[in-house]
């Protein structure tokens, strides 16, 4: 992650923070508006990363020991000299190099965005597709984008619990019909549903029951009031 | 996009932002901080989108209109009564339900996230995979990764534009033999190649030009100087 010209501290700070989510250490800074970076480097959250935060001159510098230099751009009216990739794309490209060697993204000023200059480094250009008529991006959100999208691709670093699985189950088909069973007993005894017109009733019934996707786990639970209803109804 | 008890006027400019940039248009704020809110209205960029900006009292006022409604979580703790999507999958089912009716995304405030009361009000949560040891996120940088990953699977409102297709073909084999068969001269001729292990290196040289990839565009500029290199090596 190389920033180039930053003016925000709290740009800064964003993708340090950011970097820290994603699982991503190595932030580099190139010819910072130094009153930001000083203010940056005091801000909460991310303050290990921001500690070890390289500060180069120029670009050439900053990137020295990558293998895979990117370019980011709202493409604006830019003459562009580059192939340019969008986001997935890239993030692709990024995580497959990444086995092999260092990849450096640089982003630009939050005014300007990177140079000719600066662009003259890189490999291929990345681009976030946006509305054609806001292209421009927060600096810090098109960073978090970048990783996020990077770490999805790579499948490590993130957290990847099995997500709930207790409430994922969906009930049974005998507690389906169970439950089925009793709310139609419980409709005709209220009255809901008329003599004569319980097999439509109940093959509507069945499939609205069936479109709930109702967890496995609460199916005891709805078993147990509707009993309960249906013993109140019929007395 | 629903803001509950946002205090930070960085963060509702930041989140109106991504709203103009992937092409959403309706934002609701539930009992912000008043000066937070005012501050925010009169920020730069999104400007349409903050003044248009709904302020309601309670979460069940701002989803009154909402057909699906999901909270975002950090899955700190919080003893869970949800089903869990990531991000990816919550993308999905969320551009899904677009095509029939509203949805309503709630973020919470910047230190605690969503209230179990404001949570009873989702049908299911969000969460964005993190680390395991920095799972808590700017509220911007959240807001930009789900609509962005929303908007990618809606394959909407944003640019599509084909990018750089001149660039992008690639040089075709009779460009390569031409460039192979020149510059396999130049290098005989500087005595780079031994007598004797031509055919060796020709078939490690052909290789190499595939692996480089060069563009279609390119191709005559390179055979341009070569052709030129190779002159200069024979006089």
């Amino acid at each position: 992650m190389v920033l180039v010209s930053t003016r925000n501290p709290l740009n800064i700070g964003a993708a340090a923070r950011a970097m820290a989510n994603f699982g991503f250490s190595s932030l580099r800074v190139v010819n910072p508006y130094e009153p930001s970076f000083r203010e940056a480097r005091s801000a909460v959250g991310a303050a290990d990363l921001l500690a070890s935060a390289e500060e180069h001159k120029t670009v050439a510098a900053a990137v020295a020991d990558c293998s895979l230099m990117i370019g980011t751009t709202a493409l604006r009216d830019r003459k562009l000299q580059h192939l340019i990739y969008d986001l997935e794309q890239a993030a692709g490209l990024i995580s497959d190099h990444l086995n092999s060697g260092r990849v450096a993204v640089l982003f630009g000023s939050e005014k300007t965005g990177l140079s000719n200059q600066d662009l003259s480094n890189c490999h291929w250009l990345l681009h976030i597709p946006t509305r054609k008529d806001h292209v421009s991006m927060n600096l810090g959100q098109a960073v978090a984008l970048v990783l996020y999208s990077v770490a999805r691709h790579c499948e490590v670093n993130l957290r990847q619990e099995q997500l709930t699985p207790e409430l994922s189950e969906l009930a049974n088909a005998g507690d389906l019909e169970r439950i089925s069973a009793i709310l139609m007993q419980a409709l005709q005894v209220s009255g809901y549903i008329k003599a004569g017109t319980e097999g439509m009733s109940e093959a509507k019934l069945r499939l609205m029951l069936r479109r709930m996707q109702i967890p496995a786990a609460d199916a005891d639970v709805w078993l147990g009031m509707l009993r309960q209803i249906l013993w109140k109804v019929k007395h």
